[in-house]
């Protein structure tokens, strides 16, 4: 077992485990889009404005999937810790 | 235990964790689907403007799930850490 | 032990790992039935349009799990990692 | 340490990951039995309605649920890695 | 295995179960964005105060998930433990 073997196999795992945040995106955006669907049945004049609120929020909830995917991304592609082996 | 073999093993590990981010998407859109019937119960004729609200909302919450789907496909078909093995 | 056994093992691992996605659609399709039996309960007359929501949403729920059925079945019968080694 | 005993030892683990899916089926449905006796409760007269409702989308929830049987199943009684031992 | 591989494999495997504080961030924001998304419903008027206050309270609940980040980017390219190898 090489040191680089070490290092790619453990970020292999580090990826798989940095995507789990999405989790919490999955879950509020759809608590966001259910209230969207209730807020919309009870105001249909309001559904502009509605929509474009529940986006907003919902981008915002995407924030943490993406870093996870960010992370995830460097340990496949752009390794910074291979450079450090000796 | 050749190189390699570390590494593809821990690809196999990485990429059942990254499908874990499904675990929101589920939540999320199964929310969104019981509200969206509880609104079309209460105002039937604007089903249309809910369901279209309902599935927008759906779409957004299935991103991060499908970020993990993609990390796990990288891992399974597109290896990128093979090719870094010195 | 051998190279194509580590990876083998490995994929079983990953196999289980890929299913625990399914917790997702398990809560958000039960919490939509539950919605949708009490939106029933309200609005008797409005049944078919409730289920048909209701199902259209948790179809879409449905599909972060059954990625990760397609990625452990991929790891089970279709495994590409095994083809990787040297 | 054979590679056969590997192979069936992360089968076995893999197995009990994947049953792990099944805590979301136990949540939804119950979630979907309150809301339904809830519902019969203010509603007696629809009960028919209502507990078909109720179970029409429990089943649905039980997929995934199944998915993960079927994959601990598969891994405990035709397990397809062993096969795949050079 | 040299010890600057174990501790930058371990580094990557850190960085990732950092990752994984964004699962609360996302639930939090995706339940402002449905208030939020609700409230505008009701009151179309005051939408820039409701969105004002919604934005004010999401960028509270983002700064876990930047910690997550910041200690993940500190693992993978300013890894002080490395430097603390004899």
């Amino acid at each position: 077992m090489s040191d680089q073997a070490l290092v790619l196999a453990a970020s292999a795992i580090g990826a798989g485990l940095a995507m789990i945040a999405g989790i919490g995106a999955g879950i509020g955006q759809g608590f966001a889009a259910g209230k969207g669907a209730e807020a919309v049945g009870k105001q249909p004049d309001a559904q502009g404005l509605i929509v474009r609120t529940m986006l907003l929020g919902a981008a915002v909830a995407e924030t943490t999937g993406i870093y996870g995917l960010v992370v995830a991304l460097i340990l496949l592609f752009a390794n910074p810790l291979l450079g450090l082996l000796g």
